[in-house]
């Protein structure tokens, strides 16, 4: 398998900040996530619940859906998962799934994230397959985000009281 | 919300039998899922990863998705989901992410079982949200089913050796 080094891990979570972006400008929770094969994007997503009123479309399984699609195979091996935020449950379920070896992630969630927070399903031993994870990637940049999101969430709500 | 008496269980846990059925005669692991929402199947969905080569396509998913793009929205609230085998991590994950109030399902999966036997994931009072969960309805269908499925797979394999 490939084996990525700081650099690459750094490039890779921008392009993952990049996809929580497009999901910030559409008003969308700024959380994004791509699926790296042999140095390659093949995957990506961001966030999509609201525009796409379906409870699936968080950035992990939408990068996932992709990168199956490219490789029209449903087992991602030798595949890397980057994203912005801490997985949760689904999307933890949804990386054993697909049996992707590794996971890069920026901040954790500490309401809802299923690898280091509430749970590690990652690490599970007495599940199929196992991940190396990987936390804290340019975590101060996803964090800052999100915490962004949400206050001008609250701004907008605070105007139209 | 509907309170749904012994037989109606019973005949929506059927019409998950039904898709775990379709499932099975295209030689996917059967399992099946319905969600009901005032007593109508709104959604429906059965095992698709290898045709489809995703690692999301699991009954349940399908049939969430199915629910949300017939309602518009990605909170399943006041619907009832049914599925033949008990839920793994991804599927009790998008679960709890649609909201849905109630799952129903037939027998425990314990290799990857999310809901009663490596996690009680719909009952983590951490969570934002919360599940009922009965257990064992038609649950020896359930089992036989998949317990053929892997017994002609096993005679398949013999036969090739």
């Amino acid at each position: 398998m490939t084996e990525l080094n700081e650099q690459e891990i750094r490039n890779y979570m921008l392009e993952a900040l990049e996809e929580a972006n497009n999901a910030r400008l559409i008003d969308e929770v700024p959380i994004g996530a791509v699926v790296v094969k042999n140095g390659e994007i093949i995957g990506r997503g961001h966030n999509l619940r609201e525009h796409g009123q379906d409870a699936t479309m968080h950035a992990e399984v939408l990068a996932i859906i992709e990168a199956c699609e490219y490789l029209h195979s449903w087992r991602l091996w030798d595949c890397q998962l980057f994203v912005t935020i801490e997985p949760c449950l689904m999307c933890s379920g949804t990386i054993i799934n697909a049996q992707i070896p590794s996971v890069y992630f920026g901040a954790r969630d500490p309401k809802a994230g299923a690898v280091r927070s509430l749970y590690h399903v990652l690490e599970d031993d007495r599940l199929n397959h196992q991940v190396t994870v990987e936390e804290g990637i340019l975590a101060e940049k996803s964090a800052n985000l999100m915490k962004q999101f949400f206050k001008e969430i609250r701004e907008k709500r605070k105007k139209n009281k």
